[in-house]
């Protein structure tokens, strides 16, 4: 039994946790590398399963209506909405106290969701900060979320779930992420800018570089423009539910994007408004957590 | 003496490099590293000078016209204007055979310039695809263009300086990088897409993101806003002139991105529509070198 600084855990012996890629693959992996005692079920494709239970990540397959019977506290790891449909699907068949959290980039789609649940069932919505460019089981490690913020939106509409909520974040702690509460509708809004913005002009930049400078001119780009894209690479059935759930933040965040490069269009002759247009953005970016290690190639930030 | 596929440098005694930052600090210890017998003559404000001396990289300091006067070869490392003026300076000051090259960006504006060069200096452009978000001789390293392309910009204009590119050519390749020869307008239209719009789109990023999110928002940001916006960091200076030297294909590149994200911005909820366009900008990028090593923090990219 764990002692309860390291996440109270001792009362639960059983986690299911629905979707088995990277997100949910890295979760499994951290909760049996820190509590040797904690049995996991694992519901996912049939051929994902076979890779995960031949790992030794998970104990069993489930099917989702088993995850929800057997175990105490359930994790949905799909995209979006798929974890919106599965948290209904949870309504008709929890017949036991649980608690279910979620590990998906927006929040505000499945707390509403979460509204028509039964009394016996607690969600509380989570976001750990973070990812990789490439996704599946095969990328996941125990140590993916050491470090990252967890966030946790807790519905506002509710009467605080205060036991619940604890048990998340000393959960978050015990595996080395920072727990960080945030309401579900900012944690959208702020996301639009940080992680949904940067994602949408990395794809931009490529649509817009590759046809226009083709095979030759890509082949000559410095390690710069590798880094600026990164996220291109995400899985795009990922994404889609994202901008599908944050449409009208995202919105507002491109526009702000598209003021801005329309200003920056009309003043590259000018080197003064040039340089204090380029200064501000240093100093923003300053402030950035996760600027210290080696990107790639030779360039070393920071 | 060097054998001539490592780079015809047996006739070369004394190289000239007009300003020791980052790219012109690299290519003294490049130097320095691959023929040992070769003297560097090193232009730049005394206090630079003074740690670039007492780091060996170079052997004595100069003004430019002692370097001009004394070496066989100069490459004009600093931001892009001051390299044009000090070609300009040159064509007063050299008073025998000498070939001269450059580091920077941008190469119309420099080869425009080089049009007025008496017939014993040959200039010929050049800008290898290395750097990094930090700038100065501090962030130096003689691998630093190791793997990376050197561009090369002959004159069109001119008839062909065969030997002289011959010997960048074989220069290029003797420390590591990869010789490509363009023509000077094309090398700017490609680069203001594939280096100077990631540039003032991670600029544009942060200063967007920065006011909206506040300093609560950027400490739970993921390490994919940290390698998107790594180029935010660079200094303004080399910036400024880059784009006044580049302001047309720049201008059309930014066009090109905001029609992009206008797009996008309206068909957020519509999955299909987006997974199109995801899927176009992670096509793209798998084109993409330098995706292979490791990204900030825990994402491996590819």
């Amino acid at each position: 039994m764990s002692a309860p600084t390291e996440g109270d855990f001792s009362s639960v012996r059983t986690i299911g946790i629905v979707g088995l890629g990277l997100m949910g693959g890295s979760l499994a992996l951290a909760i049996r590398a820190r509590w040797a005692n904690v049995s996991i079920l694992g519901v996912d494709r049939a051929d994902v399963i076979a890779r995960v239970l031949s790992s030794g990540a998970v104990d069993r397959a489930a099917t989702e209506a088993a995850a929800v019977a057997d175990a105490d506290l359930v994790w949905l790891a799909a995209p979006v909405l798929q974890n919106v449909a599965c948290l209904r699907a949870i309504a008709d068949t929890a017949k036991h106290p649980i608690l279910v959290s979620d590990l998906g980039s927006t929040k505000l789609a499945i707390v509403e969701a979460s509204r028509s649940l039964p009394a016996h069932v607690t969600f509380i919505g989570g976001h750990p900060m973070a990812g990789g460019a490439q996704g599946g089981f095969g990328a996941a490690r125990a140590d993916l979320f050491r470090g990252r913020s967890w966030i946790l939106t807790p519905d506002p509409s509710k009467p605080p779930a205060t036991a619940a909520l604890s048990r998340l974040q000393r959960f978050a702690s015990a595996i080395d992420a920072e727990p960080v509460v945030m309401d579900p509708a900012e944690h959208d809004r702020v996301m639009a800018y940080v992680s949904h913005l940067p994602q949408l002009v990395a794809s931009g930049l490529m649509r817009v570089i590759g046809p226009r400078v083709g095979a030759d001119g890509l082949a000559v780009s410095g390690p710069g423009l590798a880094d600026s894209t990164r996220l291109a690479s995400s899985p795009a059935r990922v994404w889609t539910e994202i901008c599908q759930t944050n449409a009208a933040p995202l919105g507002a965040a491109l526009d702000a994007l598209i003021a801005d490069l329309q200003q920056v269009r009309h003043q590259l002759d000018a080197p003064d408004a040039m340089a204090a247009w380029l200064e501000s953005g240093a100093r923003w970016r300053s402030q950035l957590p996760h600027t210290t290690s080696q990107a790639s190639g030779a360039d070393r930030v920071d």
